[in-house]
């Protein structure tokens, strides 16, 4: 037995797990799922390809893994960002970015949840769909206790939903173009954003723009 | 010959895959891409099955037909909403408005582009992200006259694109939670959409709402 399978034997099992759900991030986001081979992840993380198997399944298991263990990194992510002691807006700028400073730091995470889990279809188009209705649920709390703070909480209750399935459309969205424009920090997009749904266009037309030094509302 | 068919081939050929694609729009927003079958596509348009590979191909060239056609339709209908004499806000109203009533009419249309292009994956993910970056071009543009219009038209230069890749996917967003949520009207979605992205979460947490009749910017 070669002395490095030796050595990687040696290791906890979850420590070798995450080790090769690292590596087949990667290698999703790079050839895409169906392109993507075992015997490259295997390469990648430096362990066998049974031991891939082994410990991790089928090709599709290990993608639908790949795509839990991210979706959940970055919700993480986003919420650690977050701290309901905060004004509404300082709230809803650190989510922001939090967001697109994991997307940022994570490039080969959001491919993979949004590029591949996509254009692969099927149950991993679902899967990305619970998690969208997961990180809409999430807002919209979020919302409704803005609101009720600001002594408005019937109106957030009735339309805190859609508001929030807006504001996570248009953060995915500006993230997925962000993919083919690398160029702007995720500073700018998160400003851009922040401005958008904190001061809206019919502020941004007068010229006005919003800064974490904005006046805040409470 | 039975007397049906013998009519039917007596209509012109663009009435008749006028027809056929109407029928595979039903068909596979209601069974999905790969559980639909040419049978049913058949059936519901009042052909045979011979004559709808003639006419439009295989069950893959359908698919990419409807798609193609659809969002030809959705983006003819948004842009047939706005006028580029409107105040800015009644602009972005009135396109908000029409993309809702499409959505609304045309529910079929929607899933067939959103749910079912996804889930399948592939070229027709490709198709649609085509799509939306058209989407956000004729958006951008919008966001750009407007600027220019308000004397800041370098600053919207630079954040047009983001915050049309943003609003178009606030949109999306908001129509794929309203498929879950159908017993919210257009109108309510649109106005929910235009509040928070003309007024802002800043100016709603007052308790400020946008309507038709909101003191216009120009």
């Amino acid at each position: 037995m070669p002395e490095k399978t030796k050595r990687a034997r040696r290791l906890p099992r979850e420590v070798r797990e995450r080790q090769i759900l690292d590596a087949a991030v990667e290698v999703f986001s790079a050839n895409g799922y169906h392109a993507a081979s075992m015997d490259d992840v295997a390469e990648v993380a430096g362990v066998s390809k049974p031991m891939v198997y082994t410990y991790l399944g089928s090709k599709e298991d290990l993608f639908a893994k790949c795509i839990r263990r991210e979706a959940k990194r970055l919700l993480d992510a986003v919420a650690a960002g977050v701290d309901a002691d905060m004004t509404p807006d300082m709230q809803l700028w650190s989510g922001l970015r939090s967001f697109f400073s994991f997307v940022g730091d994570n490039r080969s995470s959001w491919l993979v949840l949004h590029r591949q889990a996509l254009s692969v279809g099927g149950s991993f188009a679902e899967e990305i769909s619970q998690m969208r209705a997961r990180s809409i649920e999430l807002v919209a709390a979020v919302v409704v206790a803005t609101g009720t703070k600001q002594g408005i909480g019937e109106q957030a209750e009735k339309s805190a939903e859609g508001l929030a399935a807006a504001l996570v459309g248009a953060a995915e969205s500006l993230a997925v173009w962000w993919l083919d424009h690398p160029d702007v920090s995720d500073g700018l997009l998160a400003s851009w954003l922040m401005n958008l749904v904190w001061l809206g266009f019919g502020d941004l037309v007068k010229g006005e723009v919003w800064t974490p030094n904005f006046p805040a509302t409470t």
